[in-house]
């Protein structure tokens, strides 16, 4: 891997490829299924010719964003870029052979192309005779892009549970009641994640018993400009009239209750991070499946004593067995609402996900 | 309430009383059943004449103590005290008595006697035409004996509830096994806090079941020297060889299931601060009867989806009625062990005790 030099044009240009990238913002139904990708051009004496990033689907890459504003000029050039530049050609051709065709003399790029499908673009790049450099800015390019990174190395959505609990690990009381378990502050922060996201699943069981809408509202309540897909899986029919299934959103029932199945049929439909928000039935499937990349708990610090326990049995019996994932981070929630207490949010990682579970 | 004045000697003189009273350290069986008391002598010229503080029982209270090392130079002296001058005789005499003999002109005081038993000091001062002045810093004497203070309000011992859980609730897994639900920095850390108490407390279940030893501990697993008193409630008897019965500290039996009973007999035995780590039963019963002051809480962040529910049915059937505490503190307590995860540690309040259960 390259070291960092802050004299060096290339370094530079990397670091403002990679500001240009995050332009876009977050990820989410607006970039997916494609990564955020920046791009430099750097002439020969080191100077910027053209940048360029890409702005989701059906709009150039990054490279071609800035070969286009370069024109002319870019033969001869450094390019330099966050990701690999792809070999395949989807909305758009491939980027390696955009370069190529512009003459550019050498490419450096940050991250390899994780993608199976997509790879082989520095292969052609230097089959085509030019300069070929990958390394520099590596780590920081995948976190900008870690669950589409993710995703496409499992072939497969990267799939976040999201569950909320009592500090007792209850998510209803008794009674069945369950608004609110979070506090008004996590219930935003839980939109905040889903608009991160493609793809809403729950399985029909929540829809039949909670009724959810499984939008991604804003803190006055107004509906997010673009949404996630919300999913519904499980082979239950279910009523027209649920909200689910309202005009606010895209929705889909997939009638299967096999993890596998779901992410396979979601991955064909160009879905890249599932927000698994669907009772503990669905949310163990996953887990005993291997199937859960990242868990968001919210916990809320009062006790109910009794009640749906939040997490379903897991086929565990001893505490040796116990499922221990990594901790990524962990934040208290500040209340905005008078009279709610602060909450705990917990970002977990299984540690390694499919291999993990079959070990048991 | 008198306001801080820097210029002022009697607001330095206070200050530097509860750094003296501090010196004890923190509370715990070594101080209690008295609190933390810190006193300095001014000469009329706002210079230091002597200082004191007290260093348990069975030692001169922190007026006296200052007054000894004074001699005749205590006629005609401002005595800035940390808690209101006590009235009664336990083991040793009147503290408001011996500044009345020792000349003192001039008392001030930063917390009021919030024990009824020993209340009067101020007015005894008064009577005998002595300046008695209170207030100042009135708030901070009152946290240095937090714990102290409340159980004298309420003429019982405090209640610290401590449990661990699971991020789905569990204290063990379906098969019983327990070892350990938390990491070893927060065994660690309940330790520390057992030590600031002067009584632990389980049922005859755990004490059967576990056979906890019950003792404070410190990282490196040797016995702290002074220790709690051990407490066994419940009507069952108990093999003598059980740990909780060996020599490293003292331990009783209260033959009772009564919350109030069993503080009650504590409170005659000079108890002020219980440590109830036993059993999800014991804590519902005082929960219940709405003598729990204060629990703490230790999340370990992994699930076992099955076993022993950390907090036991409490009555409760609706969210509506969930049980609230306050939040005192929520803390990250970071992994001192290779392969331990941070566990979090959240301090809860009962916002009224009392009051709080019977509404329900």
């Amino acid at each position: 891997m390259k070291s960092y030099d802050q004299r060096d044009p290339v370094s530079g240009a990397m670091r403002r490829a990679l500001g240009l990238a995050a332009e876009i913002g977050s990820p989410g139904p607006a970039t997916y299924p494609n990564p955020r990708v920046g791009c430099v051009l750097l002439g020969a004496d080191g100077s910027t010719i053209a940048e360029g990033f890409h702005r989701g689907p059906g709009t150039p890459h990054a490279e071609v964003d800035a070969l286009s504003k370069a024109g002319a000029r870019a033969e001869g050039a450094t390019a330099v870029v966050t990701l690999e530049p792809c070999n395949h050609t989807g909305r758009t051709g491939p980027c390696s052979q955009a370069l190529i065709d512009a003459g550019v003399a050498r490419v450096v790029y940050a991250q390899p192309d994780p993608n199976p499908v997509a790879a082989g673009g520095a292969e052609r790049l230097k089959d085509a005779g030019i300069d070929v450099e990958q390394g520099l800015f590596a780590a920081e390019s995948r976190e900008l892009n870690r669950v589409w990174s993710r995703a496409a190395e499992l072939q497969r959505p990267f799939v976040t549970w999201k569950f909320a609990a009592t500090l007792d690990g209850r998510s209803a009381a008794a009674d069945g009641t369950s608004r609110w378990v979070s506090s008004r502050a996590a219930r935003i922060d839980t939109h905040r994640l889903r608009a991160l996201s493609d793809t809403m699943l729950v399985g029909t069981g929540t829809v039949l018993a909670d009724d959810p809408a499984l939008t991604v509202r804003d803190a006055d309540d107004r509906p997010a400009g673009v949404q996630p897909l919300r999913v519904v899986m499980g082979e239950r029919d279910l009523p027209g009239d649920r909200r689910v299934f309202d005009e606010q959103a895209p929705s889909l029932q997939l009638r299967t209750r096999d993890p596998h199945q779901a992410l396979a049929a979601l991955w064909q439909r160009e879905r890249r991070h599932v927000f698994l928000e669907g009772g503990p039935t669905l949310a163990a499937a996953f887990l005993e499946a291997g199937l859960v990349d990242e868990i968001v708990v919210y916990v809320a610090p009062f006790l109910l004593g009794a009640g749906r326990s939040a997490v379903a049995d897991l086929g565990i019996t001893s505490i040796a067995d116990a499922f221990r994932p990594q901790v990524r981070s962990i934040d208290v929630i500040a209340p905005t609402t008078e009279g709610d207490q602060p909450n705990v949010r917990l970002v977990l990682e299984p540690a390694a996900p499919a291999q993990n579970r079959e070990d048991r």
